[in-house]
């Protein structure tokens, strides 16, 4: 008997039908001779009300008081999916996250996970029950204190739990098939991966594919949980992440995983910085104080009659202000001319494991993008992706260039998108 | 420097203008040199929306996800309150039952307190914070499951902390001024109390009045905890229940504290028991196995010549059906030839002490509803309380009526009634 762990995101239990839906779905995995453990963020948009209400009484609300708030929400939808599926004559138990022993850092609103000690959940397994969790959320090891997992939480709490009770499969129900060689809603001949590894996945999440956080994907590799993202609407096979393809799915691993975008970075380029050493280095220490992360960096080529260079950075546009404050308040002790901000950017990645033993990927990358006449601003690559930054406005028709240039195309348009994302 | 304890109902805390006026009168005790430990039930009508979406799920919701479901309403009530507070720039933390230490027995929906382990709640007050604690919940001794307490728990909360922290005082606030010596909604003229005893009020609650629940009133009278139950929109003197007037309140007890009515109950009439030993057992055994509380009972004199008597009991309506249903299957057993259902009945009860020592207090107490024209069908007296049962029609009158015999009424119309009631 296999153990799965499954997770069901808010729009797939926005309502009572949606949870009856659910419901069936995991009685059916449990029929399949499996113990299951489901894990469940808060249903629709109880969480976004609940922040609504927090603005209401509090500027800023306090971070500890802030995830006791928010963890009401995943308490509903684990309560009701319980009952939902009892009702369908099967035995459940919903447990909190401390219940579930997620234990967590004590930084509120985006802690991390350090331990996982499921005993309860083992237990009710092991009476015959069906185990569901809450997500999102866990207890602080020092204080006891409820704690939040930032976004994307309910997604590790998954892995996580599926690592601690060693599942065999970790699956992420969601509102998409699985993931795609492109996002669908920019590139209709999208096609569904059926296998991707954890390190071309990895790359793709870094990118700006949505469908699965880059921590959650992380924490898998570590353990080795094999993820099958799928839709919780249409019942197919969706895409399994791990490292290597799993049972009798004998697929090739191919040249290029697909390509991803993201256009929520900002460009800041430091201009007219003395090209002289240490420089850099003391404008990524006034970013880091100001604890923003930068995506990527290029220094120009100085030019030798003044000495001078620019160095450009991409980051979150959130953090943009924030950037320049910490800049414009180091400027003496940095010593730069002045600071350009532009947050029409936008960013698109070419991943792929392939690409290390195949020579030709980046030239046919560049004259893709070139074709479709769309100007390269950055470059940065890794061994297993190439990125390049141009105007926002340009992305989808690069997206779609880049994909067709490397044969990704599907036949059929057999895309199929729904609404909403879980947490 | 004294420990006080608050209790604020859902009415209180019904939005987000609530929650903040609510915060400024903690914020208020806290100044005036208190520690102060708040418990709060949840906002408004969430508990009922929470109720409506099980229903949807489930017919029949499993008593324990069931509770889990339901404390999702304090723990969005307290965390918002809490950031409240620390908007006002004082310190506040927020507990669930579990982390106040309010330990229970496994019984879901309505379990009872077997132990308060306040310690986090006293290292919070320790530091300085204002510690806000889940109303209606705790925790399971022997599984660690989360319970409710049942219907006006909150209090219960509030009463069993205090008595754990040994605060001078458990303030429960509420959308009306006090207790009244009869319902202010049919006695226009009905004072609110100063004081009453312990006693008086536990005759009240037992007798129709809704302020504080008989539960909470035993458990302050166990511990000696003095209650003040007041407004939570007024912030008048309330009404103080404990053993002897509180302080400089040289307050002589009344001969009779009020009179309280109360339209839920239903009457089942048992005709023609064989009048031997052993038959009204029997009536009353096949009705404690069905679980059925009941209140007032009347045997009527046998009749000598068929060696025939009738039995008379009250209960809850709610019970009714399962009540008659009990009785018609143990019919064979216990001998009788029909049962009368009746649930068009009222109670009328007049509370007080004082009536020990007075013996014309029955005597007036008939007269006054003889000249109201209203006719009694059945009596039953204690010690400090008699209860007479008429027809539900005449309720109000006879209320009017009882009150004024006894010159309780008012002056003036100070009354103040303001809708809803909280858990």
């Amino acid at each position: 008997m296999g153990l799965v762990v499954q997770k069901y995101g808010g729009s797939s239990v926005a309502d009572a039908e949606g949870i009856k839906r659910v419901a069936k779905r995991i009685v059916e995995a449990k029929k399949n001779g499996n113990q299951v453990v489901v894990v469940v963020s808060a249903m629709g948009d109880t969480t976004d009300e609940l922040i609504d209400l927090a603005e209401q009484v509090s500027p800023m609300p306090a971070g500890r008081e802030f995830d006791m708030l928010l963890t009401a929400g995943e308490r509903i939808s684990m309560a009701l999916l319980a009952m939902a599926i009892k009702n369908l004559g099967h035995e459940a138990q919903s447990f909190t996250g401390s219940q579930a022993g997620v234990i967590t850092d004590s930084v509120h609103n985006k802690a991390r996970i350090i331990d996982v000690t499921p005993g309860r959940i083992r237990e009710s397994l092991d009476k015959g029950n069906i185990a569901i969790v809450a997500g999102f959320q866990g207890v602080s090891q020092d204080k006891k204190d409820i704690t939040t997992l930032g976004r994307g939480g309910s997604d590790t709490t998954a892995v996580a739990l599926a690592a601690a009770l060693d599942a065999e499969v970790c699956e992420i129900y969601t509102d998409v098939d699985g993931v795609f060689t492109a996002d669908p809603r920019v590139v209709k001949k999208a096609k569904k991966i059926d296998w991707i590894s954890f390190e071309d996945m990895l790359e793709l999440a870094a990118s700006g594919s949505k469908v699965l956080l880059h921590r959650c994907v992380e924490y898998a590799r570590r353990y080795n949980i094999p993820i099958h993202v799928r839709s919780s609407f249409s019942g197919l096979q969706g895409t399994w992440v791990s490292s290597e393809p799993i049972g009798d799915k004998q697929v090739e691993q191919a040249i290029i995983s697909g390509v991803a975008h993201d256009t929520s970075e900002a460009k800041i380029t430091v201009v007219g910085v003395p090209d002289k050493p240490g420089e850099a280095a003391a404008i990524f220490r006034a970013i880091a104080d100001a604890e923003i992360n930068i995506d990527m960096v290029v220094q120009n080529v100085s030019a030798a009659s003044t000495g001078l260079t620019d160095i450009s950075f991409t980051l979150p546009k959130t953090e943009g202000r924030k950037a320049i404050d910490a800049l414009e308040k180091s400027r003496a002790g940095i010593g730069f001319d002045s600071l350009r901000y532009d947050d029409q950017i936008g960013k698109i990645s070419l991943v792929g494991a392939g690409m290390k033993t195949n020579p030709g990927v980046t030239a046919s990358f560049f004259e893709a993008l070139s074709d479709a006449g769309v100007n390269i601003e950055l470059i940065s690559t890794s061994e297993i992706r190439i990125s390049v930054v141009t105007r926002a406005d340009d992305v989808p028709e690069a997206v779609r260039a880049v994909h067709t240039a490397f044969g990704l195309d599907s036949d059929s348009d057999e895309a199929v998108v729904y609404g909403g994302t879980g947490r």
